[in-house]
């Protein structure tokens, strides 16, 4: 994985039916903006979701590709009628949608050669030019062409491959976290955590997180930056402030 | 809450960076797309979730507002400087941002004169004309102008104020939905699955989703329509399938 110390973003999209239903609960956001922002020094900096539809696919990536530096995809890359990715991201970048000759090698492999039927075949055609992002579970590679990462949509299968993405990106400043869990509400420092936020503006993001933890309220206080002398002082900065407040930490 | 025979859709605007950088799991999307899809007959369309910027909340709302017969937002209607929705808002509907008078009296009386102060006081304020949606739990009230709902992001609260949307909705034809789950993969029912799909093209959606349950791998197909006959009907085609290839069904 190439370094960079620019910052480097990425937009998330999630193609699928099941999720815009409400039918399944989607778990791929969480797992890839915590890969990408952590792993990676990837900021993503929109996730969309939108149906099985060839022009919203289409239109989406076109968009999403344009405006940030990686886009990644779940779903729709299986053997059935509904998995229609790869044809999709093909017409957005107007290429063959075509065997793979190495993913139709590792398919024929996986099945053998009598069990290859064409929805497995199916699963070996892609975008021409598309470079193959191997899957260890259930063999069917994801694929990548230009800036767009295509990935499948059981999250377990995601995981699993997650990894052999990394060579194809380049890796970011990531940035370093700091949680103040207090036992207060939000309206309470609202005003003094502004001041703060006004003051580190250009390099600490401050958010501020309402939880209910055992029958008690409290407020976690997040700070984000990738440059640790800031990060430290504007800690530093809330803790003062917790302190003139009298508010107590949360014991975790 | 009228009815409408008419097809109604929504969007879904998450409003966060905590789910963006992967510290929080998003539980909203999920939940919203349950209660509108099954309880109103309104089909989500569409999910975005992005930064707390501004720039961003406003170009996001225009494109969905004009795009969709609704939009719902959730997340920063809190008292912090990285709440901004209302402000936001205010903006897309070039209308003023001011105190709404019933809000106003509300958390006045939630939290006593003294204690109301102007973190507290900012969650009153909303874009005029706004219409109220009352929560039971937190007091600060969501809004709703034009087409645009907006709601807080923490999920209890949401899930409690919820119902007060519905007098302002439309309710569209609810969808009906079968789950059929076989023991069997994909690859194995592509084909004719995508012939029923063909058949049925304009009155039942199937999808097809695997997954792993106790060690054992299964596909759960599933088939949604608003017209009960249609759906019926392509239920005994999938059976048919399912007897002709001798696949068994998953017990529950």
């Amino acid at each position: 994985m190439k370094k960079n110390k620019k910052k480097i973003n990425a937009a998330i999209l999630i193609i699928g039916n099941e999720i815009l239903s409400g039918r399944t609960q989607d778990l791929n956001v969480s797992f890839l903006t915590n890969w990408l922002n952590n792993e990676c020094g990837i900021s993503v900096y929109e996730v969309r979701i939108i149906p099985d539809i060839e022009k919203k696919i289409i239109k989406n990536i076109l968009e999403l590709k344009k405006n940030f530096n990686y886009v990644f995809t779940t779903g729709g890359v299986g053997p059935t009628h509904d998995d229609i990715t790869a044809q999709s991201v093909s017409k957005t970048f107007r290429v063959r949608y075509e065997y793979h000759k190495e993913a139709y090698e590792i398919l024929e492999k996986y099945y053998g050669k009598i069990k290859f039927n064409d929805g497995r075949k199916k699963m070996a055609k892609m975008p021409r030019t598309s470079k193959l992002i191997y899957n260890p579970s259930s063999a069917a590679p994801g694929f990548m062409i230009k800036n767009v990462f295509c990935l499948p949509g059981v999250p377990t299968i995601l995981r699993s491959m997650i990894e052999n993405c990394k060579k194809y990106l380049i890796k970011g400043k990531t940035k370093k976290s700091v949680s103040i869990n207090l036992r207060t509400v939000e309206s309470n420092i609202a005003r003094e955590l502004e001041k703060i936020q006004k003051k580190y503006l250009s390099n600490v993001d401050i958010g501020s997180y309402p939880f209910f933890r055992l029958g008690v309220v409290g407020v976690a206080i997040v700070l984000r930056s990738s440059n640790k002398i800031k990060l430290n002082s504007c800690k530093n900065a809330v803790k003062k402030m917790i302190k003139i407040k009298k508010i107590k930490l949360f014991m975790n």
